[in-house]
């Protein structure tokens, strides 16, 4: 179960984007070797080179359902790891076989969340709370989910959404045969409809865990701007009664898939202070970037310790207070940082730069984060300083 | 005089071992791309493949007096560093001259270096306490160092020597004419006598400087074993006055170079609590490992800082005490570290290794930075962990 540390070890990434970026970071400081798969899936698709690709000499082009490609990448590794989630668990498992290389996490925890309607399964049958959902093949399922649950709620791609991609607010029943076109509904498409749910607050869990042990990361808060990440707060400042209860969700869950590797979890927590599980990712999440200083193990660190089946490191945060704030570009231009921003003068800020070539409005480009020992000044430092980055 | 973080900057290495490595890991966190330029020098006679080799595509083989390859290398990047000092600084002139690309530490710094002799007359002249030392050339030198100095001393070859090789102590007349022929004398080789001195401790100082500003790092302990480095305690147990005193020192040194870039320290502290700068090193350095994860900014970070012109990072400490061991090689083998060793469990202790293919005996395979809050603790288990890993 545990994979030696040899000079030889080769540890593969299906795909090179930032999260595998940061991952390899962690494979490179055990000595490590790493590889990088990438393609044109749909997250893969910028002709330029890939933030991974500018970090190894090991680069193996392909696309996501090459099936030969795949078994001949896994084959001169000794370990293959995903940082997305859109990939086929039925073709994982065939490379698995083919290649004899693990993957992790297993193509049969990917099955299990492999769509969101089979996620929501998953965990509901696990006896996890989720957001309220129906498969939707017609307008007669909207009639009946908006009959049910009320308006407004969310219609989703089943596979393949992200970042507020995929998914549409459905608030008339005017809007029906529209929402389900431009989902591809109509195409065959799996859509899955979720009520709405009135949340106080968007809440964060990572998950490492293997044969050796399972650790939770403390519960963050996170603040969403148009379905994308801005802002992550750790702790979160909730009552820690809540806090606990996430973490115990988010262990639950991690079992309910049987899952080795770094997970995250993502809650509504409602008005009446209950959780429900909203999203979950089987891989490094933005949610846990304040890990890399934050705590003493990173999210990065884990990820690498639980495939690898090493024991896994301390959640501890190093200071009171983490506040991350991702830098998303406001040009679309040649990536570059200004030499001149005030962040390198102050204590404990940190800038992660991803070594995208390309800056587009919105894109996810970096991050900063700052710890500090109370919530007030860190989030509003943390806030102007990465207002003074423009990628 | 600052380089711009754009989505191409490229920092080129000239060698491409650990220290490259580690600085290489600070680039990519800022979204930068990184050469390394290895070849057949000296120390750069593996035939593996380099540690920094298997974290980059752009890879520019050549030797380190190849003045045609080194000016196309430098031509490529944006800005170039280096991680030994056995270069020669005339010829680093040219490659900036001809390819326009600046080099830091700049070749005036690194020709104030260039041998062991020109070091001690740089600092001497600056006022800065050095080991008595002379020039010899003969066994008349030898002979009038002896009757000034007394037996025994050292005898060293000015230029390439390190971690003890170039260097023989001499004890007695009888073995003049034999230490002179052993390190090359008599085939013109630069050498210089060196008073022994019977230190109680030895000290480090690292220090970041460039035009924004200069920044020292807490003055360390460093425990020497064949005269490799085995073990550094931040901060050095001493009194504090004397430790801001070498501090100061390692800034005055840093001045005296005009240094930009990350230089370290290396003190005896005499039995009379009398100071000695022994030697210096225009690079990260081995005494200053500890700081990745023991200070906000590592020595790496702020070596990448201060060559791009960037104010530097914060040297405070992150916990009271860090002890680094380094891992050497115990076998002639294929590295490898066994994924069973307690150290993966143990809560803030860091694993780095190197990603060197072979180890050999007494070859530096990484190393292991045990962080903590006293020293008694922190140094036993830190003793025990490295003990545990057998590279």
């Amino acid at each position: 179960m545990t994979i030696s540390l040899s000079a030889n070890t080769t540890i593969g990434f299906l795909g090179a984007g930032q999260l595998a970026r940061m991952s390899a970071a962690e494979a490179f400081r055990m000595g490590l070797k790493t590889a990088a798969y990438s393609g044109s899936a749909k997250r893969m698709d910028d002709p330029s080179r890939q933030p991974l690709e500018w970090m190894t000499p090991l680069r193996f082009p392909g696309t996501f359902d090459d099936e030969t490609a795949l078994i001949r990448f896994a084959k001169s590794c000794d370990v293959v790891t995903l940082e997305n989630e859109f990939l086929n668990g039925a073709l994982l498992e065939r490379v698995e076989a083919e290649s004899g290389t693990p993957i992790y996490p297993s193509p049969g925890t990917f099955q299990r969340l492999e769509s969101k309607w089979l996620e929501k399964e998953t965990f509901r049958k696990a006896g996890i709370p989720v957001t309220p959902y129906r498969i939707i093949e017609d307008t007669g399922d909207l009639k009946e989910f908006a009959a049910e649950f009320g308006f407004p709620f969310v219609l989703k791609s089943s596979k393949g959404g992200y970042d507020g991609y995929g998914n549409v607010t459905v608030s008339t029943k005017e809007q029906f045969t529209e929402a389900i076109r431009s989902l591809g509904g109509d195409q065959g498409r799996e859509l899955i409809a979720e009520a709405f749910i009135a949340f106080e607050k968007e809440l964060a869990v990572q998950v490492a865990r293997n044969h050796t042990g399972t650790v939770a990361y403390p519960c963050c808060e996170t603040i969403q701007k148009n379905h994308i990440c801005q802002t992550v707060i750790a702790p979160a400042k909730i009552d820690p009664v809540v806090a606990e209860e996430a973490r115990s969700l988010a262990l639950a869950a991690t079992e309910a898939i049987d899952g080795t590797g770094l997970f995250a979890f993502e809650f509504f927590l409602k008005s009446d202070g209950g959780l429900l599980l909203n999203e979950s990712a089987p891989r490094p999440h933005n949610s846990g970037h304040y890990t890399i200083e934050g705590c003493i193990a990173s999210q990065f660190e884990n990820h690498i310790r639980a495939i690898l089946g090493l024991p896994l490191g301390s959640v501890e945060m190093r200071r009171p207070v983490a506040v991350m704030e991702n830098l998303l570009g406001i040009h679309n231009r040649p990536a570059r940082v200004d030499g001149d921003t005030p962040l390198w003068s102050v204590k404990d800020a940190h800038l992660h730069v991803y070594g995208k070539e390309e800056s587009r409005t919105g894109r996810k480009m970096g991050h900063i984060t700052l710890l500090g020992d109370d919530h007030i000044s860190v989030q509003r430092n943390a806030k102007q300083l990465a207002d003074e980055i423009a990628m």
